[in-house]
């Protein structure tokens, strides 16, 4: 996900550190993790072809399942987690694939984790119409694991991400967007759904550290985030060598930017403004704004940022019994900063 | 709503009969249906301007609240309504409105009820994230209410609204879209929300009635779509003073057509195929469709497919005791048959 107008976390950016520490994170619920996949597959289930067959190919594309892996670690911080993990893990990682098919269906966008996304594939209608039944299916099934408080906490996430998405739309002069606006953005569109999947997470086993890690989950969140958008500026993309700064094409006005701007002088403004003046800024005009981002300190500034929350994040966890599942945990903060290599 | 691939039910039409029988149908709970409309503006309150902006366009073109009637009136069929009624009655309002929102952005509607819709006003991408909003901030709502069997009949309402209208948009030969396939759809589409609306009121003070109330919704919703699809043939625009046939104009293939189909010579059945091959039918080929249709016996047909779901829910309503609010779903039967004048 990116600050102006844009769809969630492109989970497919991985480093060789990012990979190895994923599968550390995973290692304690591998197995919880595959009857994750098995549960969602049976909360989806129709007899309506059409519906399998977007199901199935959702399903091929499914991304590292990071929130899930959330939910089943806080359920297991007291090593009593409930079976009941499962079910709400594949209804959070539903939710967010809900999400991820409205994105791309408002934004058009072609391609998701290197496939076709299903707005490109069958129609810009039809994908509309499948975010909803994912949606529905996933409180369906959640209503029918009869968890008043899971659900609760995700129908509150999901009313905040669309206010967030709806925040971002009604954007009008990106370059007026401030250091606050991205805050209360990406708390809104990537931290409240993580923050969700730990907290219902403790809600199967481990109720007495729900608010730990609420909170735990909010500051992984933000730090997720930032981190997202720095890669934007910061990885090269396979074809080119070169940062691909496709939230800068979109117009999108994310942190590097944001602290930049503070000091950048009157003709690095223009050479910006110009770029956001562009309806398709050339290739040489994002490279130079990406530049001046750079020399005015806006990576390091977001990089600050990140780690910050990453550090409460950190923080939270001290509050837990030295178990399996919180060393997991822990790794997760490593995970979530190590993405941009 | 129609059937090939549209928008839920032009609460819109109406004659004079109708008017004075839903004035009937509404009388023993006016007041509380004005506290409805002030749930709803309760539920969708945020603090983002263009969120407020969208809520209040829509609730100055909400329609003639036909599904919170219902909720209303079944919740009082035993004398003994509970106050939360007003509360589910406002959430599957919301959930309509939400449904209404993505079928005009799906179908990329210019108007609503006479008024602009909210993807003409603002913007598809707007649209789509606004009908998520509703449908979450409904739910939200819903288990701050705490009525899990509530939760659980719009859940599965919903799911089973995107399975239908998934099926729908999945048709890609109208033409072989059969009497029982029709009937499937518009029980998803249709008939599924306003037994939900029934079903959720005997919950608040008639629980006894449940089942007999979620069967009287069913078979009035299906009177409700045939009668809709029915309009459609009939109902003549002001404009031009002949039926519009919009219905046939997208290619959508509901009772009437269907019906006719059967005893259709080999001529007409080469009319009916040349205007769905049509990308953009003449007026005049729509027009003689129509009277295709009807000297083959499409209408009656139809006619007597709403009546006998009519008589149906009548009956249904024979195992309630004799109070206002019973009088007033049996009234509800005449509203829902007058719509065609």
């Amino acid at each position: 996900m990116t600050v102006l107008g844009a769809s969630p976390a492109p989970e497919g950016t991985t480093s060789k550190a990012s990979a190895a520490s994923l599968q550390r994170v995973q290692a304690p619920i591998r197995e919880r993790l595959d009857n994750v996949t098995g549960e969602m597959w049976r909360t989806v289930a129709t007899d309506a072809p059409l519906v399998s067959q977007m199901s199935a190919h959702l399903m091929a594309m499914r991304g590292k399942m990071f929130r899930p892996t959330l939910v089943l670690l806080s359920s297991a911080v007291e090593n009593r987690p409930d079976h009941s993990a499962i079910t709400l893990a594949a209804a959070v990682e539903l939710i967010h694939l809900a999400t991820l098919v409205h994105d791309d269906a408002v934004d058009h966008s072609v391609l998701r984790r290197g496939m076709p996304t299903l707005n490109s594939l069958f129609s810009h209608q039809i994908s509309v119409i499948m975010g909803d039944f994912l949606y529905s299916s996933a409180l369906t099934r959640l209503v029918g694991v009869g968890n008043l408080e899971a659900l609760r906490v995700l129908t509150r996430a999901s009313t905040e991400m669309t206010i967030g998405e709806l925040r971002q739309l009604a954007v009008t002069s990106p370059l007026e967007f401030t250091e606050g606006d991205y805050f209360t953005l990406i708390r809104s569109k990537t931290a409240s759904l993580i923050s969700a999947a730990c907290e219902i997470g403790t809600l199967c086993g481990a109720a007495e550290h729900r608010e730990t890690l609420a909170r735990f989950g909010e500051e992984l969140g933000m730090a997720f985030q930032i981190t997202d958008d720095l890669i934007d500026y910061t990885e090269a993309a396979s074809t080119t060598g070169k940062p691909t700064g496709i939230d800068l094409r979109e117009h999108k006005m994310t942190l590097p930017l944001i602290a930049a701007m503070r000091t950048m002088s009157a003709t690095e403004r223009r050479t910006v403004e110009s770029l956001f003046a562009a309806e398709h800024p050339e290739d040489q005009e994002i490279a130079e704004v990406i530049r001046i981002v750079t020399a005015n300190g806006g990576l390091d500034y977001a990089r600050e940022a990140a780690a910050r929350h990453a550090a409460e994040a950190a923080k939270t966890l001290d509050a837990l019994p030295d178990t399996v599942a919180r060393a997991a945990l822990f790794e997760s903060i490593s995970y979530v900063m190590e993405r941009h290599a």
